[in-house]
């Protein structure tokens, strides 16, 4: 957690770490070492850091860290899911739970992971705190769903599109910021404009995972390049694509045309231009935090996901 | 919903089948279909029934309503990952959810409906709802993750046997209890009579399906005869004649040695014993709950266990 973007938040991802870490103890001696696995390798704990920046103020309250931890439990039970679907076998360089103990398995850990985060929140001494964490889980995977059913559906809309990437993960960036204004007793209005940040930056962190798939280095990504296109997924450049020259454009994809080539300036030109819309909604939704720390923290997600963006565009 | 275990409680089914039927809406239009399939073919309805009961006296509240459907929904989820995990195709004579829309698609709306469960919970003033739902939610899945672990483990000792399938099964059995009992606004004596029946109703529950899939036959029971001991689970009765008669027994079965045969009269009889006293420990947990309405209803189950059991003990 030493990136720039966590600077200044020392303190709260230390005290998120032993958090989680402690969590092992709430499962059978026999769940455990998954436990102490999937937390081995941390991701970029990018909700938690939500979370923080939405309630970011002197030390952090212990149900800060809570609720960041519970956001983050949430996050990690879909990718065991994600990961038994996709029959990954590595994450952040270490196995896979379904890789080192099957299938089987990791569907039912991920279920327990869910559960354990659901029995946190209803520590907490008002409901609303599962409200928001059953409420955007449910978001998440209903959006993984959608998405599931799409592929291949070449009349899939720009709304259904819109809909998908806001349940799937606007949701849960929503969800994150929301809890962690809450935790740390912000105004209404505070709670608010974080968790319209929290949506837009979710929509325009989707869109940028969509562009990464298409443009990105191998290497760099470290995935293999178009694999949405190979799977029957249409992302925004395709739709957008498809909506500019008509059907032709999909012939060609199915029978396996290169979409980076496919795809015209036009249509990349869109698509930067709607990401860079979301990532502006976003840091105009943090209006009413003016003066609080929060903006100090979450305009640096916006500025990165920006130079991120503008490194991407080759042909924009 | 006809059955003599559902008598005097019609009105109460009526209002949980049209509140299942009502969640339908909670979900994307993409979602909806599998959530009327699942909802199509009732099975047993068995927790809503521990609800009830513990609930039961006069019309069903709606809150008590809604604690045993949130208790079912929680159930549907675990069958739907259950079936994808095995793979099954139908249940109740239906098409799986994984059968019509594929594991993925399965697996994620499981996420989603138990997701759900718990946002309904979160709708109770307190998070005491929450709190039971989503702890006996872990302890299902954990439950699961070790019986899962303990395949083909020789040494699996009594104790953890007994530890399992009480977290699989008895946990959401006490926790039906419990919601119905607190729903009704129940006294802390009954609430606490309730789930200790429940509890004890799970165990035996758990180790009747053990001995019926050693002893009743494959028509009756719609399932194949020693499909646990073929996957390599031991199950009471097994477990029983290991400690009876050491190693040999273990070396037979795994050679694929018929268990019915191997299982002496002896570990038959310590099983049933075991099974009556689950039972008897059941019925003796309800005496707080004397005087109210609950035992007429709770009791009926345990009778229908016990005469269950008598009609399955051909060689005890």
């Amino acid at each position: 957690m030493s990136s720039p973007l966590h600077a200044g938040l020392e303190a709260h991802f230390a005290a998120l770490e032993k958090f989680l870490a402690a969590q092992e103890l709430a499962f059978e001696p026999e769940v455990r070492p998954m436990v102490r696995d999937i937390l081995a390798h941390p991701g970029k704990r990018l909700r938690p850091l939500l979370a923080f920046g939405s309630g970011a103020g002197g030390p952090p309250p212990a149900a800060l860290v809570r609720g960041a931890g519970i956001i983050e439990l949430v996050h990690l039970a879909t990718l065991v899911h994600d990961d038994v679907l996709d029959g990954a076998d590595t994450r952040h360089g270490s196995a896979t739970p379904n890789r080192t103990h099957g299938a089987h398995a990791a569907v039912l850990f991920g279920d327990a992971l869910f559960a354990h985060a659901l029995v946190l929140a209803a520590d907490h001494p008002t409901p609303e705190l599962c409200r928001i964490v059953a409420r955007a889980s449910r978001e998440v995977c209903s959006g993984e769903v959608c998405q599931t059913f799409s592929r291949g559906q070449d009349d899939l809309s720009l709304d259904d599109y819109y809909r998908h990437i806001r349940l799937k993960t606007a949701e849960l960036f929503e969800g994150a910021c929301q809890v962690g204004a809450l935790m740390a007793d912000r105004p209404a209005g505070h709670v608010a404009a974080c968790a319209l940040f929290g949506r837009h930056l979710g929509v325009a962190y989707q869109i940028y995972d969509d562009l990464i798939d298409l443009l990105q280095d191998d290497a760099k990504a470290g995935k293999t390049l178009g694999t949405d296109a190979a799977s029957g997924k249409l992302t925004l450049p395709m739709l957008l694509e498809r909506d500019r020259s008509g059907k032709g454009f999909l012939v060609e994809l199915r029978a396996g045309g290169d979409p980076r080539r496919l795809i015209s300036t036009e249509a990349w030109r869109e698509s930067f231009r709607r990401l860079d819309a979301e990532i502006a909604a976003a840091e105009q939704a943090l209006a009413p935090a003016e003066g609080s720390p929060s903006p100090f923290f979450l305009l640096r997600l916006t500025a990165f996901l920006r130079d991120a963006a503008a490194r991407l565009s080759p042909r924009a």
